[in-house]
């Protein structure tokens, strides 16, 4: 089968003929309907090495873990799964045995260190393949909802509803506010999901006019930047200050964005992993703000997730590409050329 | 001023002329916008005497508990509220120096037993005149929005809301169902509230097809009553069960349904004080819920009730009444002739 | 091997010579420290029979859902695990896919209807043996601990840890009640985890003076039976009533204690699977109270019972019975002459 | 009666002779038992001046901010509360009708700006008297528990309740850890409320040998400063990190040092105002944890605080002053020279 295979550090992945795998105990085979491109694996072909000791991310491995397909084949010891029915895939495959792991908490496993692979895609062969394997406890059912747009929900879905579920105490009732600044794959399905489960007032801003006018499409206010632009956030809060902040940048002028705008016992989480530093003072951020991080999700968070897309209630903007196709689609991303999700559909859409 | 006094127990209530009140220290003068009229005061006017021990609710005092008006003066050692601004009422008043009074729920004085009254309009002199006075701590602004149409969110909004915030943690994030059982008052402000604020889907039931109507514009699913309800039901949650049921009936059958559909790990609040009786048993309820009740709310719930009601995310659905008619809603309200809230209007619509 | 072997419907174990089992993809082979006897033995092997419709639960197998023990093989797959180390065992087995199992709540498995068995020792070959095999996912650390006493801590510890661990929000802080009705192993072990996790003033009463002492010892007021017992309690709570009352009975008169002295906006989780019956009213239990049951609990839940154990905060009492006496375990437990856990001890105490 | 007055910015108090207060109404007279001396009293009266725009903390006013005391006078209005009883004094007073002041939240009083005053001591007359006026809705009923020890309770005892009430959540459960930095007056304290509510194991860190034995004797484990102290703290914790940090003192390497021990998803409260500062960055601090502030607390609260004393499960240390020496133990606070909290007795011990 063809695949996107990641083969040595600092090298761009290549389209190339692999053998189909066969399912492990507990394991099934999927058909893959589509895997969608991520910021991250850009991050790991180009900038990552050996050097920085990530022995879990070396290569080579296809990449791919925006997954979603049907299943084709069940290994040994799985049952009431239906061999045609579509899932999306939880990517993070932790040792299964520690704490975080037994709550479908992969991402925080303890024994990482000692874990051949992160996730499906990064360590580990994903979803850009024709086919994959995946443990059955990662499957996540998409029912009759549309298999190749799910894809991205894997993780651009999954990452902003974790980081918005930890918020939702906060977000609770009415007369609340939340801010999403950035508004690229994950920072649009962001506003979708405030807009969907929460009643809160969404403000969203971003450099991209075309962005802006997606997220007021969705519901959202938006706030351009420049001049003034912390003032008129604040003056749509009531001057109260905004409840819960997502920064999908996370370069330091948009936490300190974030900081000036947050209100008292708000929530501002950084999810964006740019890495900007924020100089952090008991007098300059408004008393009691839980100032936070957040990384992907939980698998049953990937079956709430699956929930609101299968309802409807949120769609990630997507654009397909053919395996043939698949390294434009890389190359777009890197350019940033992309006004959606780009997902590759390895089988084709008519599968 | 001419007012709706509720005179002697077992008596209907007349239009009188009584003297204009002075606020006292700590409270406002309130000029009245609206006064909804509440099933509570025909049982309080109707059913209750002095043999119940109810001292707090002894005649004679004016009704109206559902209050929303303008501030005409200020009493001693108010600061920091302005003449001619619109408020809603939070009607409980308890002691003030309890716990639960310091945290703005009245409704829980443990010093009830002896205060001389429940609330404004309960026991103390209540919204259905042209005047009333009010403590400042139990206003809530209104702002811009209409004032007349809001006097029902004091209790028929403030009790759904309480009712679904304690619900709040269950009904989280995606895939998530409510059901609303009796759409009278507050059950259609309780479909508009469970939209505004959570993802759920939201099922209602009633007798009544126009109730039913009215649900289905505020975005609920309907499910009439009769043969097949609870599995239809149940069948609109792909089987799981409701994850939260609010029955704002309470008679026995509407309880039996209640716990008949309600989801393992689910909230079952029955908030209709119809009396019924329930055989709980331990393998007759799902593993794990939370059978309860609940009783109006707090003022702080009340300012994010009034937060919705700016934001246009509910709106109760009302009929006008002058002072001339207030008897006559009361009369349509016994005789279930309403289709909306009755809101009596002591100065007319125009004031 | 030797094993107690649940054989035939209505029918008492006996102990057998089996087939050592030999572990399958992602599970270990336990050599067995300890596993513990409980009530609900009795009633799988007394009353049930295939009329019940239970399949899960069909004979014959080992029993024993309370177990500990030591690694002694792993299974094809399985890493990150050390022969010899000690483990607790989290009984409940689901399908591992749902999303309940997906967080570690095997016991709400949404496919159990199609599952084989519901837990190890219930349907499927459990501890009372001298080796079983165990999912690796199923095992909690137990460290330096002393792995005998561990055993009942799978059940007669996690069941009345789940039922606590729900009821924290409402005992958070100071100046809350506990109360727990009934003092056998659950109840002894739900007082000392009251102890240790909670500030709460923890009030116990049972029939058995024996049993209020030993609860007296781990900290708690004990209130008798008989004339005055609810009263006595309330006293005890200043008048406002038990914050979060547990019921270890489950019968109609220890339920109907629980509801008289619940406080309002408190908590009642029934925990004995008696069956009583309670007649619910709105103007029966005080506002607010969640009325609810509980079952088992999850496999992190157990991680944290271990760590419980591990730092001294809590210790089920036990009685040691080698595999010879395992039947008189049993005898004495229909008897009710047991004063602590009864644990089978297959390889010997000196293992 | 004689009073311990502030009255000029960057002016030491001093023992003056003022009119005894009348109260208004809603208030009532307090005869005072004990008045606590803060460091924040210190910070007001040398560092503050005109040109920091704290209107609310201009002189001339008599201090104290931590006061218990007896109803001597009940004002106006006041209803249900007994002349002679003794009470904790809730000191923030803000405008009484914005919602966090209706939760009693009064130091998140909304209408801040336009306050004459921030609490009792901190603008308004204080507790530093024979006798002073206080709303009824601060009062907090200490029941037949030493009054005198008790006044610390009123800052030193709430403000480090609050903090570790927010942190709850993340330390329900076994297996937990908390990390107290700094053990004066409000970290030990600190200690003894978290060894009261939770199940933590408390790790407690300080310059001084024998705050760290007070600490052992409450409890806590401890850990000298120096190198390897954040090693040793995380070997305490099983290397997995503390679960909830308070940092008591607040310079720059206390919040590093707190940052650097705490865990995935922990929580990490920074407490003490010294202002230091800390360079937030995504990949620097944890996954998940929540960095915050805190200030104060809530009435609810400090009736939470009263019953933990009242059942003798908390007791500041404290040193008892005559009015003659008031400023003598503002003289040790200044040089670090007490080893409790020094409480003024106005009306001398045996009042």
């Amino acid at each position: 089968m063809r695949a996107v295979v990641f083969e040595k550090w600092k090298t761009p992945p290549t389209v190339s003929e692999v053998d189909k795998p066969t399912p492990g105990p507990g394991e099934v085979l999927l058909k893959v309907a589509g895997a969608g491109a991520c910021h991250s694996d850009v991050a790991v072909y180009q900038d990552y090495d050996e050097s920085m000791g990530m022995t879990q991310l070396e290569p080579s491995y296809i990449l791919g873990h925006e997954t979603s397909g049907w299943i084709e084949e069940l290994g040994e010891g799985v049952t009431g799964l239906a061999k045609g029915d579509a899932f999306l895939v939880y990517g993070p495959i932790g040792c299964g045995h520690c704490a975080p792991c037994s709550r479908g908490q992969d991402t925080y496993c303890e024994n990482v260190a000692d874990m051949p692979y992160m996730a499906s895609g990064l360590g580990r062969d994903g979803g850009m393949a024709e086919y994959m394997t995946v443990p059955a406890r990662n499957l996540v059912p998409l029912g009759d909802a549309d298999p190749y747009a799910a894809a991205p929900l894997a993780d651009a879905g999954l990452t902003p509803y974790h980081a918005i579920k930890l918020s939702l105490p906060k977000l609770a009732g009415g007369g609340k506010t939340a801010l999403v600044i950035g508004l690229g794959g994950l920072g649009l399905v962001a506003v979708q999901i405030l807009k969907a489960i929460t009643g809160a007032t969404v403000i969203a801003t971003d450099m991209k006019p075309e962005a802006m006018a997606r997220a007021e499409e969705f519901g959202a206010v938006t706030v351009p930047g420049g001049e003034g632009q912390a003032d008129r956030i604040r003056e749509l809060t009531g001057g109260k200050g905004v409840t819960a902040v997502f920064d999908f940048v996370g370069v330091a002028p948009t936490i300190a964005l974030a900081a000036s705008v947050v209100a008292r016992q708000g929530r501002l989480t950084v999810v964006g992993i740019a890495g900007g530093e924020f100089a952090w003072n008991f007098f300059k951020v408004p008393y009691e703000v839980d100032f936070t991080s957040t990384y992907w999700g939980t698998i049953e968070e990937l079956h709430e997730v699956a929930a609101l897309y299968r309802a409807g209630q949120i769609s990630p903007d997507v654009e397909y590409y053919e395996m043939d196709d698949a390294l434009e689609a890389y190359r777009k991303l890197e350019a940033g050329e992309l006004s959606g999700r780009a997902v590759v559909t390895p089988n084709g859409r008519a599968a």
